[in-house]
């Protein structure tokens, strides 16, 4: 059965939970998943709200109109409105290393996720046996220095054409340039192999064993112009020792991405971030 | 400012949430906190909403009797209604051990807790020193196969004078008897060293040296008549490994016990813990 | 450069570190590696020690036979010698689940692991495609109550032929016969989903639900003829909340089934795990 | 019985383990822990081992220098020798928050722990109602910029007069000179309530929340002249979500900065730290 998917903000006031359930209720949707948070410091009111089509009387192509005029404008809030008969169109960029591409792909395989990857793009040839394996177009942009520009202009290019949604960089070991940032605002996902802020930058193992830490972790974001700082979507952690070499780390780490990646990019697919002011609001 | 606290649950319909949002919306609360969980399994609608009492159109000592005329039985549901300006009374149970006792002290003592603890009660004197740097009255009744209903029955009769509402067991090391624990429904809290369900009873740690395992835990749970098997409120781990001896896995577990059941202790002091068939729903 | 690996126990004595390592140094070995424990409730002494065999005065060949004569019989010592240029054989048997299968094989193809593959085997056709996707032969035994026996001594068969050292169930839905177990003596290595002892047996998602804990776990062990009681390995866990459901807990709980069998299997590969009567040592 | 407990680092080199335990040997000490460690990239040997001083045939107050002598010259070793029938010496330090201090008692009283605790240090009076709880003398020294060098002279001779082995720093917050962390290297424990090396400085949970992080921690370490940069020796995290306020954070962190800065209290007392080039070795 056919759901809606409503992600709200707006300033917070009171009545607005009895508003929104309201309008679905009498318009005889049946509500099977609400969340909400006021963030008190900003007082700003966020909810994600979910319910079934079946029987409902606004015309699924007039829902977001409707709610655009009777409370969108009201209450001054911004809002996205998803049907959970579209699936969204996911892009991966890949380098050398392949464990997080294992992972998203074993996953989407399995058909644990309602998405489609329609291709995986990479600057280098090693990892296009993988994509093979699993029967996926591979499109190899090498970069340069000299050519970047160029290469990203053919790869947006490549993007539009086959309807893409949002890009997971799967441990792309490529810095993304700000226009094409910009194109997909929220929409790139990172992982980066240390626990944020801690080791932002290259090579966080290295830095993480010469500062003697004694956990290391994986933090996954949303890119923004600013490298390594943009809002979190998931971290996690291991527990490691004086023992463990750099060598020990980027294994015991790779364990960790992958699945930090893989958590984000669910939640993602799901509909359940919201990114308010470089922070994320992520819906149980 | 005074606020108002409800804990309900109900057989799942539409229109729930709107219309109780909209019931303390329109007689002006502001609503500052709402959570609510649906199980499908059972078809039940749980929810805990909290609301400002400053400018509420219904009198404070009218509340519980309009919410039942109007929607509580309308709806089939079971609702608990508290005032945050109401201090529960808590007792705290210990034998010969004093970490839990020392951590649910500490943080009485720094004010962390809207609590308040008019005694202790043990079957051993250890403890009475412990009392006695806190200030607390101590009660020693101890306890054996023949005495042992006179001395509940003493117990029982104190916590009557002194208006407890609920139990805290801090590594109390007797069963309590059916009646007493009828007495006090999902207000008895235990905390057992181990994860359960694993290793129920008697010298878990010991059970869990001898199986070998990688992780020891510790549960904190209401008291039901049967052992060990009452609804869990909180859960953690800690990681161990072979070098770990019996004493080792003590004196770590010691660790997870004092924070599990203050952290249960604390949900509970909240009014965020709800009970349906055995198991509990945390509101976040 | 090829190394020496040894791993051995015997009742504690004073002296046994320093005349295993002097007979090393005095053969002109460089040890690079010694991890040692006595467990002082058994007074047994375990150690694992890992020496360079580049300059050693012993012959490879010979090294088992004059620690035999000069050691492990004046300390009635147990040891198992390995040598690092032998890769170990393993084969996976899988069911319908493909989350472990992945997980492995991702590892074993990005050269993680110094182990070959040389065929998987399974009652179930489902899971070919992976196979042959990684280039596996992929071994098909469908197995009834009739034919069990039958099938089992065909598989044994086809693991003599290929020189299989260690079998590793990714998720293998059926119970190993005794023979067959005993055939492989700490060397099949099991996954439960649950955190052993807690949900022995099928369904453990399910009666941990049914039980409302707050976190779910994984177990990885070697398999004894007594179900889901074999020496652990490793575990892990990850919390969950009243409103996981079912489904949600099978869905945590794959993330950790595959990385708790991978670690294990590693420790396996790297020959850094040790049984003393259903308890394993895991050397750093 | 008496154990000696002897920690020692040197360039590594074939033979050191079978000299050391040989001269422990020989001389009819039971050696009753052994750990040790190469670190591969400096390539320095470390290592920590105890053993029972009964029947030992060199007398315990020649142990040092015959070591000395025998290997500590030739192996070009820094080490120390501990005995484990002294009790060191602890001073705490605290300025108004009581969580850390609490947890420090609790043990101490308990007698979990072999150390004496003669003094607690303040730069306020808050908490010398906690300290009299426990009996133990309470000295407030309040700082200002113009007399910090004057007060912490006479914290200085306190410590001497008392005995003091080391300092720890339970939520004290001032900065010490740097003339006192010279008299006191690597025996100055702190606290820092973030994960290091993320926010540094004041008020990282603050940082925290506005970064948006997912999971927050808490450092334990020894005090260097340069801020929160000294060699690490215990971590640990929890987990939060965007509904955690800047309080929230606070109050789960309290029970992080206790549990971790005892865990690093505990490693200390029992001489399982050592540090090289500001890492920590922790001895199992």
């Amino acid at each position: 059965m056919v759901r809606a998917q409503l992600l709200l903000h707006c300033p917070d006031k009171p009545g607005i939970i009895a508003q929104v359930t309201n309008f679905i209720t009498v318009n005889k949707g049946n509500i099977v998943y609400l969340d909400q948070y006021v963030d008190h410091v900003e007082n700003i009111f966020f909810m994600r709200i979910e319910w079934e089509l079946d029987g409902f009387l606004i015309p699924k192509e007039k829902i977001e109109d409707y709610f655009q005029t009777l409370y969108a404008q009201k209450y001054d809030m911004s809002f996205r409105l998803y049907f959970t008969d579209y699936k969204p169109r996911m892009a991966v960029f890949v380098s050398k290393m392949s464990h997080c591409l294992y992972d998203l792909l074993a996953r989407y395989t399995a058909g644990e996720w309602e998405v489609e990857i329609p291709l995986i793009v990479s600057n280098h040839e090693d990892l296009r046996h993988v994509a093979e394996r699993f029967d996926i177009p591979f499109h190899c942009f090498p970069i340069t220095k000299e050519n970047k520009a160029e290469q990203e202009a053919r790869e947006m290019e490549l993007l539009r054409e086959n309807g893409i949604n949002f890009i997971v960089l799967a441990r792309y070991m490529q810095v993304i340039s700000e226009q094409m940032i910009e194109s997909y605002p929220n929409r790139i996902i990172n992982i980066h192999h240390s626990f944020l802020p801690a080791f932002v930058g290259a090579k966080p193992y290295h830095a993480a064993y010469a500062r003697g830490v004694k956990i290391i972790g994986a933090t996954s974001h949303y890119v923004t112009t600013e490298l390594d700082a943009g809002p979190i979507i998931e971290q996690d952690v291991v527990r490691i020792t004086h023992k463990d070499t750099v060598n020990d780390l980027i294994s015991k780490g790779k364990d960790l991405e992958k699945i930090v990646l893989s958590r984000a990019v669910q939640k993602h697919i799901e509909r359940k971030c919201l990114v308010y002011k470089n922070r994320t609001i992520i819906f149980s």
